[in-house]
């Protein structure tokens, strides 16, 4: 379940650790280079973890009452790194094999602490995991066979605690070059919102999904029907084309990595945030009470 | 819970009752003021149960291949009728005392067995309630204290069955006179529509909770916040304003009753229809990716 | 041409002087009353002239630049005061009797000589107007008979330039309380966002003039035009709702006269600023291309 | 001026007149390559001219009570053919070099003789043009110099009568294969859909305007005034994706001509019959009032 927000990470990691060596003569894209191949080499599905629970939003890492509320160095040695902190919101990190740690937030030179990006096994010493809910997941643990497709499983969120957790120096990607840190995160949301694009996925599921409720209740061919159909795929297929520009216009980066273009990418994210309500609401309507008031 | 779509069904059924006995001479309107009487002298709950299963929606009830797929007259004496059928999406209908049961589309002639509204009590001989789903409606039972307000309780919907359910004469309010099917569900629905109004409350809830995490995230003065809130309390408050308008410009029916604004009834249900989606969109938007992933 | 402006001016007048007295021991409400008295006689038309040019928007009158900017006292002598400045954007103002000047925006102690309220003849000496363009403002000087009602007459805005235009005491109405001039603009938009109502009718014309088109075409049942023009009356109507919703929840003020509620002539003036662009789109769309490119 | 719907044109009879060659051994598309190397080498403007005035929508050309109200063929001799109808709405017909003629609806059997694609030179004998009115049209001709860009030209459209006009053999690309005008038409919409992506520079011209304005009001760095700026690029860029989507998923056809995906050109067209309304309406917001009533 879910690689790609690891993904995302592996590929903004490729431009940024090549442009931070570049600048600061640090040898940060060579281990990246060699982790890669560990992930490839191995089949590793990797959890990529920015999201930190950040405290008070007005004020940045340094000026937080909790210190931890942001991801932090708290000590080193000869061998590596211990970090402390926690990172929210963290999809498929229970079933991931390594995490990717990295800043949240753009950094000042207060804040060098927090500009640490390095990778731990899921199952590192210090590290706790805090289960999230969804709505509904009760639901594949109770009987019956209504539910089809992929019953039986769920996705899910965790909250990351870490308690000083050791990275060793050839899993360490940037260590206190702060002024990187909102390129890391530009490229990895730049990447991201682009991959929103499988929510369409979904979408043609509820699209489909509502097409043969239309059939059950004999009124397909009813004008308004079709109507409401052609809207959901309309918006399903803008947030689709937003993505597919978003890489048809993509540059290649100093490293070698192609970034897909921002502005289209955020496009995508947008419409991504508005759209699957309205295809929401239009399967509702298409589908009638059912939906709602259904026995299981 | 829910005496909303009771009180609509008798409101309809004051000035629709009248109407029938002024053409057809008949005195369903008397009968139903005696149910009126002891429905207040003993504080019932009334569900109001309008909606059909419907079978296939191009065809009427006469049409359909099942004679169940709408509620109908099934046999009659001289101590009252006997009714068939079922009504879907009932809400409430567990915790009422007595259910009216009224046509739920246009009827022609050849409809004439479905032209039926009578009230029955809720343990009547011959109903079976089949309960309906609700989302994260186990959450209720589940152990902990995080939930508040009514957080062991929940509505309900249910499916009811009605095999030869027995209607004595005096709570027989309709028998056959389909033309005025229409007329009842027309009064009805514009009740109804404008009783969404109710829907401002829930929304007014969802924006004190979502200016409350702005609080929390130490962002409540940030302009796209305020801008956010506004925009949520603008589409709460268009929902209000069309309820308001629809009573404002109500009509003295024959009977004496008043009937708010049909036109106006609609501008809210269709607002009602679509600003929850977007007002919800913002609350999530304000409230940050916590909605979803908050372990519980 | 446009009276409601003026009224607008007239009854936020009413009960804002009425409450300056009561805080300063003045004798606005006197005068003022006696201004009404004079308007009703002689059934003039009053111009609001509310709007300053306002120069740059991040600075309050005080602080511009150039102090004529915002409308201000320049002068004053024992039969009355002299104000030099501008008002924008004045609807029908060539037209009015009289014109109220009042201030425009939310004043400090430092902004006092701004705070001036008083009514002068519409050609009071130093008063000069430039005369707006409005879009297909020669159309109606050109010949042919194919535009219909009021084919030969427009309105208006212009920009009225004052150059020390002389008010005497009896028609100052506000003279320094700067701190009462938000309390006036509050009530006077509140009055006059409610006004907005009007646009349905506009509204009204263009879902008459586009289900005539379609009548025109052979199209008038089919069911996507259908459902534009309830479209297109949902969202007049949903205007006209919060309209009507807002005067119905007015309130008594201490002067005696209503105010309507102030969010809800919001929401009116929200979907004022929102629906008829979606109006005349659906217009557009059941139109075809004729409306563009229609010889004359 | 506006050769976009020519080349649309020369597009989709590219792979259409290959299709039907193909089908029934004619010879069009030799004859359309001999007209597309004189267009080259000539450098021509083409007016795609496909629109009818259509009568009763209801209808289809041949059950119209007027049957000019569809382009034709009136007669045949061994020289050519002679059409007879009109075309509407024609962008830039009257400074096109050559019209091509194209059918605008699906087409039956009895429809025959409306299957007619044919190039005519805009001034060919029994052609006449009545010029259309545009918005604001005669302010081109008016003195000042307060407009700016091309502000002494404009663009045109035109309805084009056709009497007997002669189109010799080379010239007719289509005479009677009625099943081939859908295939036609898709095509040509297909190209044309995404061809609005054009309409992307408008908006372009339309936010620096707006940015430009906000400026000059001392408000660029307000967060809504921001926030709306990033509304309207998002939807400029939005429409934009879709057309940039769909030539990336273009398919290369039987003739060797490429087309671009029909879903997602759709989906461009939706956007720009929607969003541009909604970038006026930012636009709007951000100038204030002198849009409406600034003097020229
Ligand atoms: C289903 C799901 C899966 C996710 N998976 C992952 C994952 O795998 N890895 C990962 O790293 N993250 C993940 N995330 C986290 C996601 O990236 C964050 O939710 C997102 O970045 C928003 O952060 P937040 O939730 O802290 O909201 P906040 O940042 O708190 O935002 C709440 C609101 O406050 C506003 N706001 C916040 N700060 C400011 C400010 N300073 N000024 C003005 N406005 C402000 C925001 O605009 C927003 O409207 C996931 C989230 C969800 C919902
Ligand atoms: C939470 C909830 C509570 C409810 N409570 C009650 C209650 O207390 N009492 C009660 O009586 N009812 C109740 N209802 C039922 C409600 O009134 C119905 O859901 C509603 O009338 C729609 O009927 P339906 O669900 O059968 O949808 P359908 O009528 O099947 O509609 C599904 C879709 O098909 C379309 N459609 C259907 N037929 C046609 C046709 N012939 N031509 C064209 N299009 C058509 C509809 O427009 C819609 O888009 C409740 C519903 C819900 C969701
Ligand atoms: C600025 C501009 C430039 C143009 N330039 C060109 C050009 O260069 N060349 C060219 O060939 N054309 C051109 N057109 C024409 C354009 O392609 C047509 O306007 C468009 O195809 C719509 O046709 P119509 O105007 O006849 O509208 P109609 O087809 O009359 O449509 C009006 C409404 O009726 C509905 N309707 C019509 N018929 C039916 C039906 N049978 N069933 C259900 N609903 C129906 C439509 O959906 C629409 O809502 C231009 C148009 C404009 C506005
Ligand atoms: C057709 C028409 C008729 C009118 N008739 C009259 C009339 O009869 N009498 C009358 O008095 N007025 C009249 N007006 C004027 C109307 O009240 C003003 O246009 C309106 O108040 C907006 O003022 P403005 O045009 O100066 O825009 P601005 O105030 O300049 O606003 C432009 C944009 O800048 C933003 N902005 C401005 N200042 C700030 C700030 N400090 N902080 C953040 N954002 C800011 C606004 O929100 C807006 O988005 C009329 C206007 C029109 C269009």
């Amino acid at each position: 379940f879910q690689r790609c927000v690891g993904m995302d990470a592996l590929n903004s990691l490729h431009s940024t650790t090549f442009e931070i060596d570049e600048k600061h003569g640090t040898d940060y894209h060579k281990r990246f280079l060699e982790f890669v191949k560990m992930v490839q080499k191995e089949n590793l599905v990797i959890g990529g973890a920015m999201t930190d629970p950040k405290g008070d939003r007005s004020k940045g890492p340094a000026d937080q009452d909790d210190p931890d509320l942001f991801t932090r160095i708290v000590d080193k040695d000869e061998k590596g790194i211990y970090v402390s902190g926690a990172k929210a919101h963290q999809t498929g990190c229970i079933n991931s094999h390594w995490i990717i740690l990295m800043p949240t937030v753009r950094l000042t030179e207060n804040d060098k602490d927090w500009a640490i990006v390095g990778a731990i096994p899921a199952d590192a010493k210090g590290v706790t995991y805090i289960y999230g809910r969804q709505s509904c997941d009760t639901r594949s643990m109770e009987e019956g066979d209504i539910d089809d497709g992929n019953a039986k499983y769920g996705g899910q969120e965790a909250l990351i605690i870490l308690d000083r957790v050791f990275i060793p120096w050839d899993k360490v990607f940037m260590n206190g070059e702060y002024e990187f840190a909102s390129m890391l995160i530009e490229r990895f949301t730049c990447y991201h919102r682009r991959s929103y694009v499988c929510k369409t996925g979904l979408g043609d599921v509820l699209i489909g999904a509502a097409a043969t409720i239309a059939d059950y209740n004999g009124v397909p061919k009813v004008s308004h029907i079709k109507d409401k159909i052609i809207e959901m795929t309309h918006l399903n297929e803008a947030i689709f084309a937003a993505g597919i520009a978003s890489s048809h216009q993509g540059q290649k980066m100093k490293s070698g990595v192609y970034l897909n273009d921002d502005m289209l990418a955020q496009v995508c994210k947008h419409n991504v945030t508005r759209f699957p309500y309205e295809i929401s609401r239009l399967a509702q309507d298409i589908a009638g009470g059912l939906v709602v008031t259904l026995p299981s």
